[in-house]
């Protein structure tokens, strides 16, 4: 409970209040320093290849936006998959403290509490930015991070691809009958909601999706969005590509800080970690999105047929992915007290979302 | 020429590239204050009203941000509408150097340019995060600070409104003929658009709208969002509410700097400038889509008539927009610079976000 309470007062940092809401014993700190603040070397283990080049290089501009903000006294290096830990480990190791942060995804931990779910995403949920929204102003922040503060953490939105695709078929499925037995990659809750459709799920590492398929191992598969999906040549391993990804409508990563680390720092450093992952948060959507629309077009000239999802197919899985968080509510406390809440904040701004920014989409969408 | 030439090397700041890219004279600027900064006092004039919380409040928040990164060195006084200069005349002042910096919108100054329009919206154009990928990764900033270069400014794009709604109406408009003579008030582009279906156009300060509409002296008005409308009153002046708002798909702000001042700064106050304005903006989108969620609720349940424009009129505006862009575009060669290289970038990115956000958007949407 003394882990909760103080990060309640350290996660003000990370909202517009925190502007002006610095702990006594910060402002101890940095009086007695003056302007001279403490050199720190920090780690910083992720979940990335440096090939995927526009999240690992938002991991990268945080530590030189918070290198040049702070003059060079506060730097942090960047380690790619593998470099401290394994890409599903970053948690653990930021949480022991032997990285101080980590730059992950939250539902890599489900298996610890499915709730790690609310900071990525979850399916039929919240978009890039709805999530923002609700980490920001609907009670996100709060609720996360009094999750993550059971582990050691604090989490700091940071990173997202948008709305991802819903992956690439070596045959076409119109029904939900046609995803009985069906061999498919999907790791996560995006695959058990698959699972309870009668799909057979599996996981396998990026590098292995390709030849998977081409020699039948599995019948589908997905991956992330069209410019990653074309670096793993999935487009020439399955002819179709089918929309919209509705397992994973905004996937969104985290910073996640490691509490002792994060306690100890000057609150001028923790300005600059707000301020940087923000930055980063905001350059990754603007770079998938404007490699993504151009990605799409080469799939498509060279072959690529895309396909939606039948509405069929959509109905069953949204209708899946509900019974499993009500269940999940009923057994999970934790699960329940966010789910709750995220639940009341998505039909709010569905609603709201569906006069301004929907039905604008709407016309325009269908009169280009 | 020159300032044109200096804009560019300038901008870079404002891109990722800017991290590594200070020019030699502020390097050295760096170098031989050590890590003593100079004292700097900027004044800030904005376009808005204490009363527009959100967004006043996005300007004091880039304030304290700047002053917290350098340690209260640089500090920005900011000031509401009228306070150093009327709300439409920002530009004005930030140019002459009366004020070092301003927050308003591009389009205020269309009479000057059309082609101010695009920082902020265009009927028919860019939704918020497509004007942000188009600003940062798309050619938008490149472009569009050449246009505000030739002012002696240079522009940041900071808090955004998301897509407005289309406005308050006394009574139904089914068809473009119901919209001959109809008195609204909507100034900007897209005033210039419903000129053209045939309605008198008028514009009116805020303050005037919901009288106007109750004393019959105009039939209808667009503002803002739900949340700033109620502010207003106008839900008690007029019962029809309609959308989308096609003349505003996606309002974006803009922070504009005097480039002579901007010249002097140190690169580090540059760059908290850099990350205080993407810290605003997306402070202003999260707290936006939270309040306007609930505003329409609370509208809805007071009996406002939420109504959707007919496809008629949706067709025949936009046919009227792009008949207008393309008509600028032969006259203006800044306009046509700019349109050229940003209706390329809409009809990829639409493209795109049509087989991503919408198609999910569309399924869900429907299904709630």
């Amino acid at each position: 409970m003394k882990r909760r309470k103080l990060v309640k007062n350290l996660s003000l940092v990370g909202s517009t209040a925190g502007v002006v809401a610095a702990t006594a014993q910060t402002i101890k700190a940095q009086t007695s320093s003056g302007t001279t603040y403490p050199r720190l070397q920090w780690r910083m283990a992720t979940s990335w290849p440096e090939s995927l080049d526009i999240i690992f290089g938002g991991c990268k501009l945080i530590a030189s936006r918070v290198s040049e903000l702070t003059n060079g006294r506060f730097e942090i290096t960047v380690f790619p998959a593998g470099g401290i830990a394994p890409p599903l480990e970053i948690l653990d190791v930021v949480q022991s403290g032997l990285a101080e942060c980590g730059h992950t995804a939250g539902y890599y931990y489900t298996s610890k509490n499915l709730a790690f779910g609310f900071t990525t995403v979850l399916p039929f949920g919240l978009n890039t930015y709805q999530q923002l929204t609700w980490m920001e102003s609907g009670g996100g922040y709060e609720l996360t991070r009094k999750l993550y503060a059971d582990y050691n953490l604090i989490n700091f939105l940071c990173c997202s691809t948008g709305n991802q695709m819903g992956g690439w078929f070596t045959k076409e499925v119109n029904t939900v009958e046609d995803l009985k037995n069906l061999k498919m990659r999907i790791p996560g809750i995006g695959g058990e909601v698959m699972k309870r459709l009668g799909a057979q799920v599996q996981n396998l590492p990026p590098s292995e999706i390709a030849l998977a398929l081409e020699r039948k191992g599995i019948d589908a598969a997905e991956w992330r969005v069209p410019y990653e999906d074309e670096q793993l040549k999935l487009n020439e391993a399955a002819p179709f590509y089918y929309y919209p990804g509705c397992h994973e409508p905004g996937t969104t990563y985290d910073l996640i800080i490691n509490l002792n680390a994060w306690e100890r720092l000057p609150l001028l450093y923790k300005q600059t970690i707000r301020v940087a992952t923000m930055e980063a948060h905001q350059m990754a959507i603007a770079q998938y999105d404007a490699v993504n629309s151009l990605a799409l077009k080469r799939l498509i000239s060279s072959g690529t047929k895309l396909v939606p999802f039948s509405q069929e197919i959509l109905a069953a899985a949204q209708k899946a992915a509900f019974e499993l968080y009500e269940e999940q509510a009923n057994e999970n406390p934790t699960f329940k007290e966010i789910y709750t809440q995220w639940k009341k904040f998505r039909d709010q701004i569905y609603q709201w979302n569906k006069i301004n920014e929907f039905s604008f989409d709407q016309f325009v969408m269908n009169h280009e």
